[in-house]
Formats: C-alpha cells, sequence, structure tokens
C-alpha cells in the first residue's frame, strides 16, 4: 500500500519553551488534502541505570500536564546539536550523581508518533559509581533506587506510568536477563 | 520532598485537530514562577491482539510527524465520553477486523508526562476471530501478524520506535510467558 502523505504547506503555530508546533497541510495517497498537528521537539537521551546489586535508579518529578509525581528513568533534551551519546552521559550524572564505565545505547523510540517527532535514545548503564547529582537550577527531582520486582509491581499497580521508562526497564531486563 | 507546582494561570495558544495546546504559568517548590507547555489530548485506548497460535496483529501506518510508515499496535483515540473499554473493542474491529472473546486492561501509561496530558489505556485480547476491517474514511492503514520474535528483531533493530507498542507487547509477553 502507498501510505506517504507529501506536505503541501507547513504553519508555525506555536513557539514554546520546550516544544513547537506545526500546523502541515498534506495531500492523502488518495489525493484528498487533510491537515496534521506536529508538535517538534529537539528529541532526548533516557538512561537505564543498573547497580551492581541489580537496583536501578529512577528519579522522581513533578510533571505538571499529568498533575502528577511520576517516577521514570533519568532523561534529558538534547542540547541544540549535541550528540545523543554525550546527553546520556550528562543527563545520568545530573540528576542522579551516577557515573558509569559502561553505558552503551539499547533502543530508539518514538514516544507518540501520531503527534510529535521526538525520538528517545535509550541507554543501558552498568559499573555505576556513585556521586553528587546536580540538577538543573528550578528542577526538582530526587533519585531512588528499586528492586525489578518493585519496578515491576509499581508498573502492574499504575503507579508507574512513563511509557519510555516501561518499554525501557523490560527490554533492558530482557538484556540482562533479571526478573524472568 | 515538595514537588507541587501550583497552576497561576492557562492561556489557550493552539486549537489544532487532535490536540490543544495550553501555556501554563506555575509557581516552583522555591516560589519562583515559569511557564510549562501542556499538549492537551483526548486519551486512547490501545490493544495487544494475540492469536490462538501466538502471533501478534500490528498493524502499518504513516506517521507524518516522524515521516516514516510505522508498525504499531491497533489504537485510537477515545470518543468524548466514552470509555476507554469501548474504544478498545472498537479500535480492535476498525483497524485489524479482530472480534476479541476475552479483553481485559493490562496497563496504564502517559507517553510523554514532560508535556502532554495523554493517557493510554492498553489492553490485552485473545481468544479472537477474524473479520473485516473498515478503518475511517482517510485512514490509510493494513493490519499484520507477526510472532514474537520477529517483533523483538524489529524493536532491536529499530523498526519498530513506537513507545507504547514496545512498552504494550514487552508487557503482555511476560504476562502470557512467552519470548522469554
Amino acid at each position: 500500500m502507498n501510505y506517504y502523505e507529501k506536505t503541501l504547506n507547513t504553519e508555525s503555530v506555536y513557539h514554546g519553551s520546550i516544544i513547537d508546533v506545526e500546523r502541515l497541510t498534506v495531500e492523502l495517497p488518495n489525493g484528498r488534502r487533510t491537515t496534521r498537528d506536529v508538535v517538534r521537539n529537539p528529541g532526548a537521551s533516557a538512561i537505564v541505570p543498573v547497580t551492581d546489586d541489580g537496583k536501578i535508579i529512577l528519579v522522581e518529578q513533578f510533571r505538571k500536564p499529568i498533575e502528577k509525581v511520576s517516577l521514570e528513568i533519568p532523561a534529558g533534551k538534547l542540547d541544540k546539536g549535541e550528540n545523543p551519546d554525550h546527553c546520556a552521559v550528562r543527563e545520568l550524572q545530573e540528576e542522579t550523581g551516577y557515573t558509569s564505565k559502561n553505558i552503551r545505547k539499547i533502543l530508539t523510540i518514538n514516544p507518540v508518533g501520531a503527534y510529535a517527532d521526538e525520538v528517545i535514545h535509550i541507554y543501558l548503564a552498568t559499573e555505576l559509581s556513585a556521586g553528587k547529582s546536580h540538577p538543573d537550577e528550578d528542577e526538582f527531582i530526587s533519585a531512588k533506587a528499586f528492586s525489578f520486582d518493585e519496578i515491576m509491581s509499581m508498573i502492574e499497580k499504575s503507579i508507574i506510568t512513563d511509557s519510555k521508562t516501561i518499554a525501557a526497564i523490560l527490554f533492558a531486563a530482557r538484556l540482562l536477563k533479571i526478573g524472568s
């Protein structure tokens, strides 16, 4: 099947602090026209940090859009032109204080291909050393360690609901053969 | 730690076809003010349909924001006031043609709590019967069946990148004890 939608026009409708929004006019495969809302975002790196005794480090922070404190893997958006590998190392240290001697990319995800162009690069970090975290000013965040079983229980109870966190931890657990 | 951000002002900045965007002014826990971009969306239901011989049904469609054909679990947004259970049954049939004698909710996710309020209700559907799909007009979509191993391989190769799809299938596989 031919699925391609050709862009006929791009209108910038919002310039925000972490997102921009465009309204695209596209031509569908049947020749008809429609509009697509597209949220533009620089993308992000996120890290599954696993300690030598098998604990996973998560960060707790308030997420205004969902009005709740959310437990998520550490993550941060790419600075302009930043290499995702560099962003992963930086965000791990900023948000948790940990540094890793073994950090590698395991997964690439799109959180919402229906309306956002965001790409999240996901890393697995092992051989961790603890240190002092230094979140950005005005970033209120705490790092905490959990066992895989504790995390699975929180996913089942909808305490953990962040999609990148669920996808990344379940994928990493298969690689590390934990919790199976 | 106190994380709460009090909303001081809400400004509607965009009214789109599938999203609305607001710019909120909030008070941080330290008393300072900042803005938060919030994408409003009605939420969605998504389904992991598993056939009697262990195949998983995915749908293929073009996603304009990421400019690619994306393989995802069937999903659709909630109509105004619609019960997520009803939406799951409807979308499974519309997008794949399948009906299920055993459909149950397994997971609740937020695809991007950083900038969107969207909630996706995820269901596992088994005891499937094939039928004719009837996608919405102007929806170009095909349903295809894959083994769990084929899906894992496509996730590893970044052919499948949709976060709800990865989270939902890995979670369902643990429940069904497939691929472990």
